[in-house]
């Protein structure tokens, strides 16, 4: 499909082309729905994913489709919008055109970059396959069966070192997804598997969190960091900070210099933006997120913008962080530029309101930040649990997200506890 | 891990192996509960899933832990019973053990099979490549995924024919399952997707139900047959009775003689026994079914059972169908069988109760005979939910799976439309 690409000047309405469905992209569409202008939003896969509870997924408690939608569906009563499924390959901005992995090239008036991140493992790709990271539903599912899987292998197994190996788990990375699932993890083993083995006792499993700085949630102020850390180790996590991860295969990983076997290793540990960014030539932290311009534009372009976590905004000094408010701002900001440019007007710079921290910890635990109003243990839960089943997308899903949730609470047991994927063995 | 097999009139409690945890297996096994056995419950997956309702998960109406329950959840309260990860691939009958894939072997007094049935192409097994069957969850997820890809395909294309091939839709077979997906697959496309694109009208697209025999739902009387056959029409299949399939490729399929351009086309024709089957040194029918003696047992094998889909039992001169009421009885009546054996006391034969028959055909209708008694339409429809959702296990279940049906109907949304499986490309 070839869009010609309207000229300056055209009466035409213009074309805007929204990279990414997650939240910065899905909050610019939806707020150009009433601006006199024409979008195609597109993206790898069909759906919007709500990432705070992928965790939720790879620990067996949800299930794909609850804490996803399918971005048509969305959008379907959007007139202006046109979701395309596609990924993005090359950028000509000379031409204005995108080109797709499909061969199609689509032409643009403004182009809005918003594809997010992904894992980075410092320099050790080759951990990837060993120690999967927590991104996409696919991640979530492929790391919910190697969870599962690990505890079928420790009953079937005869030997003792083996059985210790395949109970040992390891999740890298201090921050709100590495303590979320370690927490879930050890609650998973605890509780949740309690009576369902004969040659086990999974309440025996080792869980260890690895945080190479020197507290978890590092993003947090520090008394929050040392609840976590108690709740952490109240529920059965080996919480070990200021010794990082020197490598990593599948018979388990090196702290320091230390081997210790582990057959589940589960990363957390770094994101890097999305290689999109690589396509513009524009200046670019370590990361690889793009330095955009204080109206979220690209320096040279101003007809091109990024947000979320492929945008690096530097704010009082600060890097504004990669979490879902701040991409969900600086969709919301990229709409009004682009009204802007359209009216001739001048735009003024994004400002990140932080509305404050939360990561849960366990069943009934959680730390909150907000403006310095700090909570933590069963009242901070209560609070992480209204703030994410708010701002889920859908009254189904919040309702069945509620349901399940209350039936967890109520059980301890966990919903989606099915190993797929063996279509091909 | 070898368990050395008690030896004939040991005062060892007797080890029962079952091999497959789905209704014939599960049911042999809960009814064992309060025997002086031992069991050993082999399965290849983790989960006991309940297959009338993996067409939804394959129309993307319901997700797979709605339909599913793992085993050693399901079993957890139940001592005597050890549940076991593993594929069964030889048997000793002399040494009366089971060898499993990883290399254990397992010794057994008694031993069950009931691993069921695959699909099966009639000698054309190349065909399972471009047209996927409907069995297990991975079967379900990977039909979904093509669903709504071939949409997502159209909605790409510019070419007029290659549109038309991806909005070509044909399922094989008109038993049951194919008639279930055929009607809802008609839904999807003429109601849940109405809205969400822009440049194909998917109310266009064709359904087409291609059954070889006379009519459709063939084991119901004639005239459920033809209600069923008008029900479907109404929804807008094209259904096609008389003429077989002779052809399938990536490209569509061949109908009698004449070539039909489809990109997506799904087997639900044929079951053949699972490969279980031939361990044995028993007669089998055309399908792999090994033809049990009246009380279920193999012949020259009294402490070796069949039950459910990979069983051959003729009743009245007829075969006892491989549906899952069928199953159960032929489980608990194996359950019985043993009990008998370790008393000393002979075995009534089996005697299959047929309590009717059922099938739905989209939102509000459906077919179901009872002991003659016939219903179609919405008041079938009513009592088809009723009959699934009791039939499920685990209370959860049913919540989550009345509240995903009532949204449904009052929406015509499809929960579950989230294509995964991508983490390969």
């Amino acid at each position: 499909m070839n869009h010609e690409p309207p000229g300056r000047g055209d009466a035409r309405v213009p074309h805007v082309v929204i990279v990414g469905g997650g939240f910065g992209g899905l909050w610019t569409t939806r707020a150009l729905a009433s601006a006199d202008v024409r979008i195609t939003l597109i993206d790898r896969r069909n759906h919007h994913l709500f990432q705070p509870l992928l965790y939720q997924v790879a620990t067996a408690g949800l299930s794909s489709p609850d804490i996803a939608a399918p971005l048509r569906h969305i959008l379907r009563s959007q007139r202006n919008v046109e979701v395309r499924l596609g990924e993005v390959v090359g950028l000509d901005p000379a031409a204005r055109r995108v080109a797709l992995a499909d061969g199609d090239s689509i032409g643009y008036d403004y182009l809005l970059l918003a594809s997010g991140a992904a894992h980075a493992y410092f320099g050790h790709d080759d951990w990837a396959g060993d120690a999967p990271g927590l991104k996409t539903l696919d991640d979530a599912l492929h790391i919910r069966r190697r969870l599962l899987l690990a505890f079928e292998r420790a009953e079937a197994s005869d030997d003792e070192a083996e059985r210790a190996a395949w109970l040992s788990f390891a999740v890298v990375g201090g921050g709100p997804t590495g303590v979320e699932l370690a927490g879930t993890l050890a609650e998973i083993a605890r509780k949740t598997l309690r009576r369902e083995f004969r040659r086990i006792d999974p309440a025996q499993a080792k869980v260890r969190l690895i945080e190479a700085g020197p507290r978890v949630l590092s993003s947090f102020p520090e008394e929050l960091s040392e609840k976590a850390r108690k709740q952490l180790q109240k529920l059965g996590v080996e919480v070990v900070t200021g010794t990082p991860v020197n490598a990593i295969d599948e018979r388990g990983y090196t702290l320091g210099d230390t081997f210790v076997p582990a057959r589940t290793v589960v990363w957390a540990a770094g994101v890097a933006a999305s290689k999109l960014g690589a396509l513009l030539d524009a200046p670019r932290d370590r990361a690889g997120r793009v330095q955009v311009l204080p109206d979220l534009s690209v320096p040279g372009h101003p007809e091109i913008f990024v947000a979320g976590d492929l945008a690096s905004v530097q704010q009082d000094g600060k890097p504004v962080p990669g979490v879902a408010p701040a991409a969900k701002q600086m969709g919301a900001h990229v709409a009004r530029a682009i009204r802007d440019r359209i009216a001739g007007r001048s735009t003024a710079p994004f400002r990140y309101k932080d509305y404050g921290n939360l990561a849960t910890i366990g069943r009934m635990a959680a730390v909150v930040d907000v403006h310095g109003f700090k909570l933590s243990g069963l009242l901070a839960w209560w609070f992480w649990l209204a703030a994410h089943v708010f701002f889920l997308i859908g009254f189904r899903n919040r309702v069945i997200v509620l349901i399940n949730w209350a039936w967890a609470y109520w059980s301890y047991q966990r919903h989606a506890r099915i190993i797929l994927g063996d279509r091909e063995e």
